[in-house]
């Protein structure tokens, strides 16, 4: 019986829930025949290098969903999926193709270093500022209010501190709205219910953000990748395939793009709204990175820019504060705004108020931006080790972005490596980051990667880029034949 | 200039801000046109009996948004939606037709009771209790790892918990998965993703729940309504139904549907998996009311009872404690199960983990089983109060659904009576509830409406059906010849 399963450490799925996830998926697959013997829990544990008791946890998984039985004295044995799905024919009804979710890529080893997650560090959370944020919540007069059914505009008090910062900061147009959504994410896919039809096309960043990709890929959109490089999106692909293409609409992050780091200067910022102006097509200004600015001047926002109301803004507390709380927001003209306000009711009444409160609280009693600013110091200080280990330990001949915010890094090896090969050996040495293809649009370079790094400390990004670089290295010495290619992971 | 606007004073939205939008609509659409003079605030507040602090409110709105000027000593001028949006042609974007949301009617007048939402009661709020819930989730260990980025599926003890309650009461098949969602309206919404393909058919009540009437339309579904009467779904018509028009899918209310406060009776249940089973037809079954039973024995939900994997079952939290919290859940076979764990990803990441902790916490301590036993205990005193009432005060021809638990009574004025046309007459006494066509799928009955009473006191239910009972009696006598039709509700 083969198995070497993929595990995250550092993932939020407990180790015996991922092993028994990719033992069903065995027996389901039919991998792991009715009948096969599996083997004994001192056995796999010693094999896997994990405790006999997260075995145990996950073989008592498949066995209360009926996967496994156990036999006193013989051991587990499959018994495979329960028979009896006679009526609804649910593999039929769910036919339609979709590739399956990218399973992260966990850093395996002593190392156990995962530049694979653009999320900030949970190590940096302030959790008595947090407490005193629901402290104070649980005080308030309208704490009643807040457990009661709300508006799907969101929760009026966070709306309106909302709408006043936007319009201090002059991103609020006269004729704009503001709805609180589930974060960025749910404002995208509220645009896409809103203005997509079947074969629409939407213009992209390339590389893209998986989120993103597989959102408007699930919706039927015919996705025109038009390519990032270090100044941001190239304008100039951008008019022709304006022109060209007709998007239904555009998706750019303004500022430190996942996965390049990438901003747009000014100049590009304003030749996008003029091309997309020219071209009536409507701007998706994804700034959920924006707040995250290490060094230099912060830009004006295209929104901020945009004289014409053709842009919609989507911003979010997850980056900066707690992605657990799932809070963003969509600043943009009112007609679309109403008809994102009615599809946000579809879709789940409204977004959850007693986070909104916290937020809310947590920004108005200045708790943020005192966050915010060890976010910004510790951020530089992952950055700048980021930047500097790229340079000391990738091999010569690799390029990588330069950003001045953000969580992630974009890096091209020299051909002819190959990232998602090269992502087995490092996971062996303990270290994980994602290949270029989970970002590709169209064009897959097979030399990129992704190395996000805010959740990582200077050391462990000193430590981990160390080991890349010896992996890499070792690559290019070793030539291109000897790669094991890495574990599946689509 | 005419202005009579529908303001609810039961409303999470604040007057000046109702006020605000109703202006701005005026505006909008030109019966308000360019340089139109609006009314002094202190005449406009005498005119609505509102404070004049209230309409001021509302103007700054308005001139804050470019939509009014004040001009010193002259007034208030309306200069009209601001120009330039020459680029985008939302208009032209959003063309698909969608009808505008239900406006909930509001209750005027002195009495002020509103029949009209089906929403817990905020004074039963037990505020304490959830701030020690609130308290304990702050003291977790794994409070970070509730800020954190976390998983589709859900706050995994809180999914473990949800999970073994399923299997404790053999609603969990071997086969099934749990997903956690932003309430019943996610899991609905996501099912309707996944399964839904242009122009499919769906099977649901007649009378149906209006948000997931508008849910299913905005999707392009067509809808097939099975008429619902005193004993719930007409298993019947569903048989005729599901044979003749092989819908993609059934929903289907087992406990106290909304609007009718129907229940299925066993044999029903049992004749309905059978058919759905002959037909391959899934069940979803939407249970959001299911522990809101203040009388009888509970029945076994079509999960419990169908052996053959083709039901998904849908809780939440919402109904029996907090609504403001979006926490809900699905139940049912792996396959599907997978697929609308992807759409959960693609639609907002996950579900707010904050939320996910304190009812988690709540329910295990215990906390919400003794909430629960309040609520039962108010809601079979306003239910009797209701039923009572009906008797009492609506006039002779009139029937009425006998629920055992929920929130909703389902009415039928005698004819001629047209509860819509009725609705003004109602209001002007203050008292507010939905009339039938908010919840028709194809066959409208003039006479019928909607009384929730879960969030009025037994006081307030004897005093507001004494005033409809008045009304209606009146209509009655005075034939049907001098109707006033209600505002514009829709």
């Amino acid at each position: 019986m083969e198995f070497s399963p993929t595990l995250r450490q550092d993932s939020d799925v407990p180790l015996y829930r991922q092993l028994f996830e990719q033992m069903a998926a065995k027996i389901r697959s039919g991998s792991w025949p009715r009948g096969e013997r599996l083997p004994a829990t001192r056995e796999l544990a010693g094999q896997l290098g994990l405790n006999r008791t997260t075995i145990s946890a996950a073989y008592e998984l498949l066995e209360s969903g009926g996967l496994i039985t156990g036999q006193v004295g013989r051991g587990s044995f499959v018994t495979g999926e329960p028979a009896g799905s006679a009526g609804v024919d649910w593999s039929g009804l769910l036919e339609r193709a979709e590739g399956g979710k990218a399973v992260y890529p966990a850093a395996g080893g002593r190392a156990g270093i995962s530049f694979a997650m653009s999320r900030p560090s949970r190590a940096l959370f302030p959790l008595d500022e947090f407490r005193a944020s629901c402290a104070a919540v649980l005080t308030r007069s309208d704490l009643a209010d807040i457990l009661q059914l709300g508006s799907p505009s969101g929760y009026e008090p966070l709306r309106k501190y909302l709408m006043e910062e936007a319009r201090r900061q002059g991103a609020a147009a006269p004729g704009d709205d503001l709805l609180i959504t589930n974060g960025c994410q749910q404002a995208l896919d509220l645009i896409g219910r809103v203005l997509l039809r079947p074969g629409d096309t939407v213009a992209v960043e390339e590389p893209i953000y998986t989120g993103l990709k597989s959102l408007l890929s699930g919706m039927g959109a015919q996705l025109v990748g038009i390519p990032v490089g270090a100044d941001g999106m190239e304008v100039g692909q951008l008019e022709r395939v304006l022109e060209r293409e007709r998007p239904r609409f555009l998706v750019v992050t303004s500022n430190f793009q996942n996965p390049t780091g990438a901003t747009l200067p000014l100049s590009a910022r304003r030749a996008l709204l003029d091309a997309a102006h020219a071209a009536g097509v409507p701007v998706i200004e994804n700034d959920a990175y924006g707040e995250l600015r290490y060094h230099g001047d912060a830009l004006p926002s295209l929104k901020q820019l945009d004289e014409h109301g053709g842009t919609v803004l989507l911003r979010s507390f997850s980056k900066v504060s707690f992605p657990g709380l799932r809070v963003g927001w969509a600043l943009g003209p009112r007609p679309l705004m109403d008809r994102l306000r009615h599809a946000k009711e579809s879709a789940d009444l409204h977004t959850d108020q007693l986070s909104q409160a916290v937020l809310l609280d947590f920004a108005e009693s200045g708790r943020l931006e005192a966050h915010r600013a060890r976010v910004l110091k510790a951020g530089a200080e992952r950055l700048e080790a980021t930047l500097e280990s790229c340079s000391r330990y990738l091999p010569a001949g690799t390029r990588w972005t330069r950003p001045q915010g953000g969580m992630n890094v974009w890096v091209k090896l020299p051909e002819p490596l190959d990232a998602s090969e090269l992502l087995g050996r490092a996971q062996k040495e303990g270290v994980a980051y994602l290949p270029g293809r989970y970002f590709a649009v169209s064009r897959l370079d097979p030399g990129s990667l992704r190395l996000s790094f805010a959740g990582l400390t200077p050391e462990q990004i000193r430590e981990g880029l160390a080991i890349l670089g010896r992996v890499f290295r070792g690559a290019v010495e070793s030539g291109t034949e000897n790669y094991e290619p890495a574990p599946a992971m689509v």
